[in-house]
């Protein structure tokens, strides 16, 4: 039995999205409501995937189902295609699964020939109206189909406006577009060596070739990696009957949204054209009329409009996106679709809907995208300062929001001016740990290097602060305090820049922003989203700021506090740095007995800010050598202020330096060879926990080792902990419940969980590491390369910002089977970057984990995502179907 | 029902040497055999592992029922512990399931005290004996048991021979004897604080636990991380009545072996001493006699001895190492083992004991430890001339051998003086890849950095070159020519110095060495071993001279090529680099075809020297960064050789560096961002087989994609790899055989080995990158916090010596099981270092792969692994019990 390709719209609906694509699917419910619908048939995607799988071409067997289809369909319109009596045109629309707004081709009044114009011309008794069709036709079809490039005829068209002398397009009569037509067709043979094609036939079946290979152009890649969109899901294609918006004043077409996507305000939102083709309402040339002039000027046509728009939103539950055309006084549907909206608007309808008894709450959590939520959490900028900024580079758009200061080219200056009250955009090369200080004075931040994954994009994200990192357009001279643009502008300190973490653009001036404002839908809605999810969402926070941040979006603890953040600021350093040169332990308990006040300090600010929540703290992870200069100018400097000779700190920084540093002496590896320094530790989250729930609260701290591989190691590093715990406890003669549980970022870990969960209360994976690990390759290297695997469609996504499931996902599921068969009860939470991107966080629902951990800004997105994936899961389906 | 710790010799056999040890096991043995052992009892292993899980105590279970064993062996004897009319006197000793010779204490003559000894005057009317044998106990208890350390009573005795004015220990008189006892016990006192124990019973439960805590005395713990015995397994404890060897002239103790553990040869090879202890022989003041001595001056005690020895020999089929000790005319033997011996004896007793039909092939095969095969493979020096030769500095034992040459620091001198047909020493700071061809030239290589794992260690070790590295004891001056000892000596170029690989021992002289004699055992040995085993095994090869290295040592196939090492030739780098400054790919290309007829060149090579065996060549794999100089000087020289601009070349160096290079763009990243390498590679692979079959053979190259994580990267590079092959292939018009598989290197390969065999054809495991990324550590690194995870027992052994079973082996369980189901016809082949350690081979056998391959070198020894695992696999025996 041989795979069916090709579906009349009467023969599809609404459910049949995967086969079908959106557009196609909808044509075919339209169809189903009794909507007028130009009839036509949908290619399917299979048959896209064929075309692939069989070397870019259309089987035999595909190409005659599409004829036999082509010729049930002109019975249905009692018109021939390529006849000159009955002439019969189609358009031929690509349409996948998810909606690829403008990626993909599309050929309009396909079907005429050289003979089947005059046919038109007759048959219409409009000249201008079948050449002007008929030049179109060949524009489109010789730039989408044959490669031939679209200004070639726009020249033509030039000349003969200036021939004739007149300045639009629709100035020119039916005659002037015969002879451009001549004109045309004259070009296309020298740019192609043959004649353009005059069988329908032939026209009909290339141009779906066309929309198949655009399904890989570059354009459509790029915006399958951004939304997740597999490249092997294919496009459908819709070969459609022509109905015409362009033939006089009783005809028109028109774009309305059912709501207003901008704010969601339930009111009919949309504009149309007379006498005009689709393309004629995007181009701009004529200025369209809202749809409110419609209602005047035609009320039949409104009113009936009005009724497939109604019945439309109400059969599909949702705002709809709708396009139509009047030809001849007569209403046609081309499509419908659910309407892309802005976050404010989806909230809005998405609370309105439910308000309106159309959905239920479930429903309404599923129809907001979570990755949207994000616009509503940051600054942006006033639209109308916006309008005059320009912009003078362009970088990735690393940590979202919009920020605005002055330059500033050190940490330690830009803390300064923030100090005396000036707003503050730092700009580096790139950042390191050191600049931590800096970085959170900066309204925003600007480097030259480093990717979406390096230190500046990972911190900044962290912080809520926006970012635009790896501008490779400017260039940036730290110590002489400027820096340049491409195109030769210079920025010295103080002058004023705005960043737009969003989208990667600097403007080189001043632009106005405004605070994030969460509307009461917000909250609604979240409320809704919490009470469906049964997957907590935590935040990863390392102050008692960020932990307030956290709570205020909804965190509902820290599933990770690192707390060398805390070993970088300003008074701790010292101690960090005399505590790393120490030569025997008693030197280095001497250096950690000046840390252990400020560490307690922390803690108990971060427990006090988190009010009973949960707090995950993990042990010192970085390598040593982080804290330490590297040039031999810091090293002379930091040598003076530490009373040491050069020779001897400059050893010991060489002592540390290692060859691998992601694979070399960090997390728990350096409590085995200091176990001190993780006595300290202990003793500190003990103490704080002491302290504040002596203070009335009552703090359960979960101390976490990172790092580990074997579950010796864990337990080693453990007993430090517990004796050292306890022994704090007891001379305090107070009672502390206190877990100690691990990283899962190691393979070895996730593969001899059962091990490690003998000893281990709790498993957090750390999936940043994890994805390194597992592909072997890390963060800061792979930038050199990714880029030649998303371009070769080796991967689809960056697997730091979606978790690999295939891979990752297998280790991650092992280590929950293991560790659950050893210990029942342990406690699962994720805290690398993908706990807050949607996808990753659906996966730990169905993963089994009890928790994911993110960054504060992110907590909303993996709230409702949690939600999701609760919904999803109820109902049984896997996918959520929303793309 | 409670656990029995204790049993009378006559409550035990052979069989339980996990319960009591092998000493232990052996005296029950000899006990059922009616050979005269004085009587005792075995403390069992198990309660060395209580005694650690009690947290270091012997419970009061344990005491009780050694004290009740304790009162059933006084019955036997007929004396009384602690008794001064009737006295009993015990020995106490170690004795763990594998024989760990010296690392453990002994107490003798336990039970004497200042009541006893005077009973033994009387008893023995030898108070010489009496008083010697109670200091002895002294000095013994307290070194063993209190901690005192024994140089204090060195002390004692010199000050008591000076003022009686003797110069040996055994020209003390009884009185003498006396009066030391007397200082003995008050040096004692002010020592510890208190008295010298007189409790019998104290004593002996002392010296119990003085045995198990040296179960973990550092000596111990390295020597058992040498021999992989788990610190789990626990040592026995043996508590057996003493008898004397040195109560006069017709006492006597000695040792002897029923074959002469030198040579193999049949025949009893032993030493005795009259009126002695066991520790006067070991101490060497007065010289043993040879065994055939006793045969003339004792007859009736010799052929006694000969009826045991002969009569254990055949109950073990093996070797025995037998201590005996005659007591007033009476014979009693103390123990007999399995006799350590050389490989050469190993190998010739294994044949013997075939030709004599004791033991069947299978037997034999299990009696050679694979390790050992080791010694016979390389030079060693000429026992004479080692004799007069002085250390100067000790390093590590990096590839076993013995060297001896003129010293030389650069890889350009030595190759220079090696081709005048000197013997040349490499010594450098370190290696790198572009000191290959020097470190072939020479007869040994000596680094002063460097761990096991350095690249001079590992290089060394594929090419069979004895190598000493991280040799810190001696300061190199690659400049200027020279390097210093700790002692100051300096050694210039030209001076001889000479390498022993197998200890790390660096000799100031030339030491001649003579070649490896492969006897005819051996050959006779291997072809068993090959009858036996299923696995294959090839060798890691590189070159036509390894190749032929590898098949005289019996390799069956070449399992992995390092095309890389081909690279780093003299008159290949030139083409390399410019390959790697190329801007465009047709620069790239035209580098590449100059590569192309050297590489085509070396394949012929390989294939002509393996004659038709399988050989496996392996993709460019190292980061390109590796071929490039990396000091602004070297840049220099290079920039001005390839007529480019220093700031040009400083430019590609410094794109070029990664974070962490064992985690950037190699393997097979590189054919996926540089795709026409990997299409000169092919082309050269498939034109070269074609070549050699022409001229009669029949090849089927197998062609290795490296690195490989993810199914999509394997079917890109493979894609190019067969494309080209094919279009070689059709070019030539020929048919030709391949095949395109790749190396399980990265977790992410292992989890997903089934999506990746629809592609490979073969997998082969890159142990090597599999145990980094799995445990998270580079090999690199981790050198400076392995040792810390040894001395702290979270590793007993080097995961990149010895595969980890637990976490990299249920990776490549996983592998196989996934590979196997997706392709069931996979071949699966391990080409890491592991490949040539035996207890890996063994894992390799049981998991099911079809060869292992290693280090040309040690392909005897995988050769004895494998037999080894199939005959235990037989056997139903997971582990050989050999230890």
């Amino acid at each position: 039995m041989s795979k069916k390709y090709v579906y009349l719209f009467s023969e599809g609906d609404a459910s049949m999205k995967n086969l079908l694509g959106g557009k196609g699917a909808n044509l075919a419910e339209m169809t189903l409501l009794g909507i007028p619908v130009p009839q036509g048939f949908t290619v399917t995607t299979e048959a896209c995937t064929q075309y692939y799988v069989d070397g870019k071409m259309i089987s035999a067997d595909i190409t005659k189902e599409i004829e036999t289809k082509m010729a049930e369909l002109e019975a249905i319109a009692g018109k021939q295609f390529g006849s000159a009596e009955n002439p019969f045109l189609v358009s031929v629309r690509s349409g996948a699964r998810a909606s690829m707004p403008g990626m993909m081709d599309t050929v309009l009044n396909l079907g005429l020939t050289d003979v089947v114009v005059e046919g038109l011309v007759k048959k219409t008794g409009n000249p201008r109206f079948a050449y002007d069709s008929y030049r179109r036709f060949i524009q489109m079809f010789s730039d989408v189909v044959m490669d031939v490039e679209k200004h070639r005829f726009e020249k033509l068209i030039d000349v003969m406006k200036e021939e004739k002398g007149v300045q639009f397009d629709t100035d020119l009569t039916a005659d002037d577009l015969k002879e451009l037509i001549v004109r045309y067709k004259k070009m296309f043979k020298e740019v192609k060596g043959f004649d353009f094609p005059q069988d329908p036939k032939i026209q009909l079946i290339e141009s779906i070739e066309a929309v198949f290979r655009s399904w890989d152009n570059p354009r459509a890649i790029y915006y399958r990696r951004m939304n997740d969109i597999p490249s092997s899901w294919g496009t459908a294609v819709n070969v459609q009957a022509m109905v015409f918006g362009n033939m006089g004043d009783t005809s028109g077409t028109g774009v309305a949204f059912t709501r207003n996507p901008s704010t969601g305000e339930n009111k009919l939102y949309g504009e149309y054209l007379m006498n005009a083709q689709g393309e004629d309402v995007v181009a701009g040339i004529r200025t369209p009329l809202p749809m409110s002039e419609l209602q005047i000027q035609n009320p039949a046509i409104y009113n009936e409009f009005m009724e497939y728009s109604n019945k439309l939103q109400d059969h599909y539950k949702d705002m709809q996106d709708m396009e139509f055309t009047i030809e001849d006084g007569k209403l046609y549907m081309l499509q419908t679709r659910n309407g892309k909206r802005t976050a404010a608007a989806a909230l809005k309808i998405a609370v309105d809907l439910v308000a309106e008894g159309m959905i239920t709450k479930e429903d309404a959590i599923l129809k907001v995208d979570p990755k949207q939520l994000d616009a509503l959490l940051h600054p942006t900028f006033v639209a109308k300062a916006l309008k005059d900024a320009k912009i003078v580079a362009k970088g990735l758009p690393a940590s979202p929001g919009a920020a605005c200061g002055k330059v500033y080219f050190s940490a330690v200056d830009a803390a300064a001016a923030e100090a005396k009250g000036e707003k503050v955009i730092l700009v580096r090369l790139e950042t390191s740990p050191e600049d931590i200080e800096g970085m959170a004075a900066a309204q925003g931040i600007l480097t030259a290097r480093g990717g979406m994954t390096s230190h500046a994009a990972v911190v900044a994200r962290g912080m809520g602060t926006c970012c635009v990192a790896g501008c490779g357009d400017i260039k940036v001279m730290e110590h002489d305090g400027y820096f340049t643009t491409k195109d030769g502008l210079k920025f010295s300190e103080g002058d004023y820049i705005s960043l737009d973490g969003s989208t990667g653009n600097v403007y080189g001036a001043k632009v106005d922003t405004e605070e994030a404002q969460l509307t009461g839908d917000f909250a609604q809605f979240m409320a809704w989203a919490d009470e469906i999810r049964t997957l907590k969402v935590r935040a990863n926070a390392d102050t008692p700021h960020d932990a307030e941040v956290a709570q205020k979006f909804g965190a509902e603890g820290i599933g990770l506090c690192r707390t060398e953040h805390m070993f970088f600021d300003e008074d701790r350093l010292p101690s960090v740095r005399e505590m790393i040169v120490a030569k025997t332990e008693e030197q280095r308990r001497k250096a950690l007995a000046k840390l252990l006040p400020m560490q307690r300090a922390d803690f108990e600010g971060l427990f006090k800010a988190m009010s009973g929540f949960p707090v995950t703290i993990r042990l010192l992870d970085p390598p040593l050598h982080e804290f330490l200069p590297h040039s031999d100018e810091d090293i002379k400097a930091l040598a003076t202020e530490m009373g040491l000779s050069f020779e001897e700190l400059k050893e010991t920084v060489e002592s540390l330096q290692e060859f691998n540093p992601m694979m070399g002496h960090r997390g728990c590896r350096l409590a085995v060879s200091y176990p001190e320094i993780a006595e300290m530790q202990a003793q500190a989250i003990i103490e704080a926990a002491i302290n504040v729930n002596k203070a009335g609260m009552s703090v359960v701290p979960e101390i976490m080792i990172p790092l580990v591989g074997e579950v010796v190691e864990l337990k080693y590093v453990k007993n430090i902990v517990v004796t050292t715990a306890n022994a704090v406890i007891e001379k305090a003669g107070v009672t502390l419940d206190y877990k100690v549980g691990t990283m899962i970022e190691i393979p070895r870990a996730a593969v001899t969980a059962d091990a490690i969960a003998t000893e281990a209360e709790f498993f957090s994976f750390g999936t940043n590491d994890l994805t390194q690990m597992t592909y072997g390759f890390s963060r800061d290297d792979a930038g050199k390369f990714l880029n030649d695997y998303y371009d070769k469609k080796i991967f689809e996504s960056d697997p730091f910002a979606k978790l690999d499931q295939v891979g990752v996902g297998a280790l991650i599921k092992l280590a929950v089977k293991l560790g659950k068969q050893a210990r029942p009860d342990i406690k699962l939470g994720i805290c690398g970057e993908h706990g807050g991107d949607p996808s990753s966080v659906e996966f730990c629902h169905h993963a089994g984990l009890n928790y994911v951990s993110c960054s504060p800004f992110r907590v909303p997105i993996a709230r409702l995502a949690a939600a999701q994936a609760r919904v999803s899961e109820i109902r049984g389906v896997e996918n959520l179907g929303q793309k």
